[in-house]
């Protein structure tokens, strides 16, 4: 392609778990929440009046960061900036962070959405391998990089590393880390503290999992005050629609429907895990609304994924290494973990 | 800031018209439309349900992208593509086809936001003035960049250059040539053909102007499929969220709906002007929904800016090289150009 970057010919562009138009199937691809948005929500995007369309939004999403701080134990909103999904807020922490050339380092396996936006910053990828456990290994605290992304818990293993680990990490880094709590809701801790204990450190968090907010997309990033200048300068000058900021004011608010909500994803977690491991599958205890299933059986892996993509059953299966023993299995309403399991029955014999 | 990156310690970020809380001003100063979008779309809005919030939106927004092609005359998706606001399209195209150190070309003045996401991208910006009539001159021509942002008509003076000048340009300059015509539906005439006769043109549209959903935050870029596929490498994965895709549908449906909005807004130009030209303003013809007024009295423009100000009326006032006497007037509605006509004939008597 003769007009673009040079850096785009190796890039294929993240690509996202199936989204099927038709409304047979058993979704558990993209750790989705199987349960709705609190009802307030839809309310308050229903007071949304024309003026809300014709004028720009706040471009700097005041009452909604307020809202953020005040839920995340911070005192105002300038120790938060909100962004168009968990994506957005990733990439501004590239863009803010860590020049072309430098390097970003991740644990492999993690969520590969970070190896395709560090190449498409022209920064260099480094991976160092979690262990047979899916922790850190100790060579992981030696290396040197202006920006650590770590997802805790992490995907699509669902392991945390333990709080302890992460603040040595914090400590011993020189650069920027990045603590991605996508999925934090569902696990026992955060490192929700960690930013006002060290000056750099970022917590990264989303609406769209235990808020089932993913259609508004809607991220945070939780920092000192400092870290979030910069980060403001590099965003997009009004990056957030005004129906996303009030999406996200209302969510907070229903605090009883977001734990009745995560209550339930984590008790269905709790018994996919022990039938899964009743069939056969080696599990490890997640901390997330998705597992992730190790089967050494047959049909393999993938011949389990194709044959409940028959079913109408979508699961993820990544041909990587290290996975490709694996199926990765969002959290589904109980009836959808039935039909899974009966599906996986069958097929395993 | 230890953290941040070298290049962002010169940049003070894009600095946003004011938005102004309180309901009594009359709002002239961020070029919003005055008219409220089509019902049609806060209909499409209330039928949203909880689904719509819960799973992801559709990535690459492909509804939305058709009826952006039929729109625009394209034959289909596979020439738009669509952003989070005519700002994230501006941005991806630096992404895509600027390396850092590259050369990015404007005419000046321009649209400032151009100046701050180069600068952001760590690419080299290279301004070219505008002659006395604000229309490129042949030193323009002949500059070399990697990517050169021609608004059109251009912001602020809300001057178009000729179709032919643009022609030209296009076939003359080496680079790719991004036609911003978030305006041009107040114009006489588009170059949106442009990009089926041109390899490397890209016109892009924002639907905060004509159609009145600033707040929704959606822009588009059409440009020949090769060009297209690049900027989907470089977008986030969920750019758009589902309630702006459903709203663009819905706006583009309601074509009467337009076409009088666009009707009164240019009626309303066309008295402005005649207007400010009996005041004593230099006015040239707008193709914009704005225009640019100069005034060489006293008290001088920003004396006039400030005293608009103390009677809740807000223009834009640049403080820049060509600019310092002139103000940038939105097109309101009669009622707020009367308010507008009758202080300014109270402040200049």
């Amino acid at each position: 392609m003769k007009y673009a970057r040079e850096i785009l010919s190796d890039v294929e562009g993240y690509v996202p778990g199936e989204q099927p138009k038709t409304a047979d199937i058993v979704k558990l691809n993209t750790n989705e929440n199987p349960y709705p948005a609190s009802p307030k929500v839809l309310e308050a995007l229903a007071e949304m009046g024309p003026d809300a369309l014709r004028t720009y939004p706040d471009p700097v999403a005041s009452k909604l960061r307020a809202a953020c701080a005040k839920l995340y134990g911070y005192p105002n909103e300038a120790w938060v900036i909100a962004g168009n999904g968990m994506d957005e807020i990733l990439a501004l922490a590239l863009r803010t962070f860590v020049d072309p050339g430098d390097a970003v380092l991740t644990p492999y396996p993690t969520y590969s959405l970070y190896k395709i936006l560090t190449q498409l910053h022209g920064a260099v990828y480094v991976e160092d391998d979690l262990d047979d456990r899916y922790q850190l290994c100790e060579s992981f605290f030696g290396r040197k990089a202006r920006l650590c992304l770590l997802s805790r818990p992490n995907a699509p293993t669902g392991v945390a590393s333990p709080r302890e680990e992460v603040e040595r990490l914090c400590k011993e880094f020189e650069g920027i880390v990045l603590i991605d709590e996508a999925y934090v809701d569902f696990a026992e801790d955060s490192c929700m503290d960690f930013p006002r204990r060290f000056e750099n450190v970022i917590v990264a968090r989303t609406f769209s999992k235990s808020y089932s907010l993913a259609g508004m997309r809607l991220g945070t990033a939780t920092a000192n005050p400092d870290l979030i200048r910069e980060f403001l300068k590099t965003k997009d000058s009004y990056n957030l629609n005004a129906f996303t900021q009030a999406a996200g004011i209302a969510a907070i608010e229903d605090r009883e429907h977001f734990e009745v909500t995560v209550a339930k994803v984590k008790a269905t977690r709790s018994r996919l895990t022990d039938a899964l491991r009743g069939l056969g599958f080696a599990v490890q205890q997640s901390q997330a609304n998705f597992v992730l299933a190790r089967w050494q059986g047959q049909p393999d892996a993938e011949g389990i994924f194709e044959a409940l993509r028959a079913r109408n059953i979508l699961v993820r299966y990544f041909k990587m290494r290290g996975l490709k023993d694996c199926l990765r299995i969002s959290v589904g309403t109980e009836g959808e973990t039935d039909t899974l399991l009966e599906a996986l029955r069958a097929i395993i014999r």
